[in-house]
């Protein structure tokens, strides 16, 4: 890739701190299941919660290929701080920026933009995992603004993150909210105990009789629904780079194991069955990043990327599945063993065919953009 | 399949006590990683630690296909037990009746076929993972029998087995010992913190100046390979029993939540996508099973079943990585969260194209049997 | 397997006339591709026509096990050949024995299983592939019989087929006709160009006017779509066995290439890829052929085969296409070229997705059986 | 894809081509196995077959991304005329214009760039296929020149070329000559009966005794292989669009087809198996399209671009291969029609696995590149 100077500088110092910070603490974190505070500081301060919100909204401005260029790095050194950075930045973050006020935007965009806060977005519900027309949560309206009551559930950084992007049903339709966290009636489950991703706490977020002034309905009422896909076409591509990021850290281990490792008298790197199982994970590896950057680089030009960004959260997230599980192969029992990292890379890999719409969910929206 | 009464009567006794004593045990195990005792004393109690063994000598003479069937029952319920059973039976038992003296037999397969005692393979190293034949353990001949010393890695129910048939060179070649818990010199590593299969310790073996009588060395000197490799034919079998019981745990409560749950206005089983994934996952497990049956009754007939060994052992264990991983995704978030069991079934499955030779290993040996 | 002697003695005198009849004039029969006339009398001479009919209606009583290991002789020797007897003898054979009424098995199936007829199973249309239920032809009830109207398309011998099982509308339903070749107002479009399966003509069967006297009227009227889906059941038995045969054609032709043939300064078997490749093509044909087996066995049962036929189907064509494609890839070049038959065994091996019921609708017939 | 002005003009200007004169032919020189002259005119007319030939030396002097998407073009339309522009371009050409003296450039490159000639690639033997080392022609020095004599085999366009880039064994090593067809000596072989690419002939090129001028050997002696490997890196990125226009080809239709087919009542792409497979189908060529482009970008760029080239070329084929089987499915009985063009597709589609070196070679290369 043919990168500008600016893009280039922001790659080396993702990759540093990447390296520094995100790297050796990830182990711990997975084990002990704690939200990566510390990580999330270290790249606030360096700008990396707001890559792509403008400067004038405190972010720093860049365009989306570097973004998902960034989120690979974080994600090859720690998958939950990048699914955190992914949601932050490109749902609550875009949404705002795209569809929110002046107002809202100084309000909350700035201090998400500078990493001061972290956002969430609050669409699944129990009932409802990618079905978001059959959403349940009601905002009724009274003086003043709207009461909020609900259930939101698998709501990554829920209790952590200062702002919640809530879809509920209106009168005119799904609408969409900013509800900030310490609002009464707002409040969270334990974190749920999930297969991985153990340090990207997701947990559910009640709404009972919360109130939400008028001024922070986010854009039009009725309109939440169109909002939150939007908000999806970029957050997908983020869970796209994730997703390449998780198979490429994977992959960097086996590699590297490969060219140690002997048996039979060479080394596994010299065995045809590992050489061959290498490069077919790198050309995966290669072929989604490719697809990722194509729904990146539609963005940037302001272009309809919704096939695009599905099209390449589809093919990464299956991606990532492979290739950890063909990296734990290359290892063997040690890749079975918790000390060696690439098991924890196949147990993250597996959600990304899940969030932010399942692989059968990409599938009817990729069918659906081919016969428009 | 027609069964026989009596293969009907087990198989009938044996779902019983998965479905009363495994399946609800399963979980808790799971996250306390702890050595299923109680489980593996009323699968005692029932004669099935012994199943294959003759009735002569402790066990209840059953033959291969009854075991394999049975091994999947349990590990459908759950696989830290099958894995278990699987070992203690195919491997030690198996070896010490095909090649065990008199003696041995009664002293050491009697109690293993009671399942008073649980029994040890220990062929695997720390730098040989497959590669038999670069094994380190040395036994040096002294009066009255052997000294060994060696680390092996990797094995299933050390420390609390109380029979280790450990395979070490001696002058002669690789020579099989039978190595007692309590021996001088015999310890134990801590459990290896693992993706999966928390109850089924693994750990190293290490032996140190240990003193094995001659009685102990099982069948010939210098034999020791080939009685560990045929052990590795039947435990195979087991392990693709494991595999095809994996793969129909994660299934069965995939099928049934495709029935309940509904999305879009329809029952999950009612979208395509949805009822071809179990169709097609099904239809993994039909054919892994079929290959499983078909190496057992192989097996059952005396003749040579190397190659139908590692043919079910190669296509179940991938059956069982597939099946889960697309079990997870009938479930959506939930399948990916610890209380919906199916995330267990799918960190379980991957170990099975690992252990008792990884699948590389599988293509080695049915690639050689093809052109014998 | 353990065969009885008598299965033994006839899948010698299969695999004798496979060698020495089909084999060598297979080639030259897909270039011109005309029907192997000559091939079929071989096989009637040995009873090969009507395998599975009792003997006091002229066949040899065969148990379907033996039938299908018998197509997958013929087929591994020849696809087109083996899908002819496959649709004669599992199609309008089993159904008039299953279904016929005395006088009808005396008139039409002693010739069908002596191989002086050749049988044809006509339901698709045009305008219906799989969808049987969309079926258009027409039987109007006249006296002494009924007058039928319609197009039949795919017709697997037409032209050829003595007998022609026509499947049409009456009052009641869906009824089932014997129609014999020489009516006034049936006719024959020309053989289609087919991508394989050369030699195995397939035309349209036109039906104008035709008279059909009440007598051969198969069984009850308004019953002929279940007299037609359980024939499926039995004909995708044979398809599947066919579809095995075809991959091991393909499969033995690359396993001895790559037992002579060098690259790099070593035979192709010496080489890890090309190994490995052997044995997956070697376990999916044995998966294959273990699911055959087990429908063919519930079939000899007694018992309702529906979901083990589909699922040998489904996995069978699959593996055929699957290990024929590899078969070509290991001849490289030669493998690409019509003088090598790997070629040939990939084209023939496509269809077995399609015909007798495409993929998908294995799919929905296994998923609707698991929840029956 | 932002494309310049120019380069839109340019795939305008090929679309056109290939809808108006390549489509409609394409069925037609299939069937009849004929090169096709009047296509190859029709393209030389707008400088197509010298795209990437400065326009110095008779060519247009496109980018390399131009010409892979303009070699999709055309292999969607058919892909045997792809496949001779491919080579006559990417090999002889690109060999001519790095390493070949002005002279040479004068007198070959400019009636190839031009279209008026056409240029053929000769590696391959008939003993070694992908194993260039072990070459056997033999180029023998003689006064003023070379006496070159041996045999290669599946060479593109033998008989219709006009110039021969031939490798042969010299004192030095391998070295490469520029053979003009009408040398004495020089003859071919009967086009090869293939499965697929029937108009693209491929034949054996033999040279006996050919005598070849000082001035015709390419570059330096003994440098002849690592000319012949740089060439293959442009000649794989050629065939890898070459790939993803035969998987585009199939797709379109299936894709058109799904749009007006009913079954069970309703369009085909309403039915959601298919319209997933239509999803998965886009996905994988916009993956390999994606990949293809990389490596175009780096060669534009002047880059070494052998990983890309065999990473494009590896998953392209692949591709290729299954969305043909995909699309041959979609349309069911009449995928497998010669009438419907889809089985056509499906043929072609598997060379592209196997020359310019198998997958098996790229995934060499590959593991290479990133060891080194």
């Amino acid at each position: 890739m043919t990168l500008t100077q600016e893009q280039r500088l922001v790659l080396d110092a993702v990759r540093r701190v990447a390296r520094e910070v995100l790297y050796p603490l990830a182990p711990e974190y997975d084990r002990k299941a704690e939200y990566p505070w510390p990580q999330l500081k270290a790249l606030a301060e360096l700008g990396l919660l707001g890559m792509t919100t403008p400067e004038e909204w405190g972010g720093v401005g860049l365009d989306s290929v570097t973004w998902a260029l960034a989120l690979e790095e974080l994600a090859a050194a720690d998958p939950s701080v990048a699914v955190i950075v992914s949601v932050t930045s490109g749902l609550p973050q875009y949404m705002l920026l795209r569809f929110g006020s002046e107002a809202q935007k100084r309000r909350y965009l700035v201090p998400l933009a500078r990493g001061e806060w972290i956002g969430a977005f609050c669409l699944t519900e129990p009932q409802a995992g990618s079905d978001a027309k059959s959403l349940r949560a009601e905002a009724r309206r009274v003086k003043g603004g709207f009461v909020l009551n609900g259930v939101k559930s698998w709501i990554t950084s829920a209790g952590h993150a200062h702002l919640y992007v809530v879809m509920a049903r209106t009168e005119k339709g799904i609408s969409a909210f900013l509800v900030e966290k310490g609002t009464p009636g707002l409040s969270f489950g334990r974190p749920e105990e999930k297969m991985g991703l153990h340090a990207a706490h997701t947990a559910e977020v009640r709404l009972e009789e919360v109130f939400v002034p008028e001024e922070n309905l986010l854009g039009e009422e009725g309109r939440g629904l169109a909002y939150a896909l939007a908000g999806l076409d970029s957050g997908r591509v983020g869970v796209a780079a994730q997703a390449v990021g998780i198979a490429r850290g994977a992959f960097e281990i086996a590699k590297a194991y490969a060219e140690e490792r002997e048996q039979f008298g060479k080394k596994l790197k010299e065995h045809q069955a590992i050489a061959f199982k290498i490069a077919d994970m790198h050309v995966k590896i290669a072929a989604a990043r490719a697809l990722v950057l194509e729904a990146a680089r539609k963005k940037d030009r302001g272009e309809r990327f919704t096939l695009e960004a599905s099209a390449a959260k589809l093919f990464a997230s299956a991606a990532a599945v492979e290739v950890t599980r063909e990296a734990v192969q290359v290892l063997g029992g040690y890749g079975y063993h918790r000390d060696y990292r690439v098991e924890r890379y196949y147990r993250d890999a597996k959600v990304t065919e899940i969030y932010e719409g399942t692989s059968e969910i990409q599938r009817l929206v990729i069918a659906r953009e081919l016969y428009r």
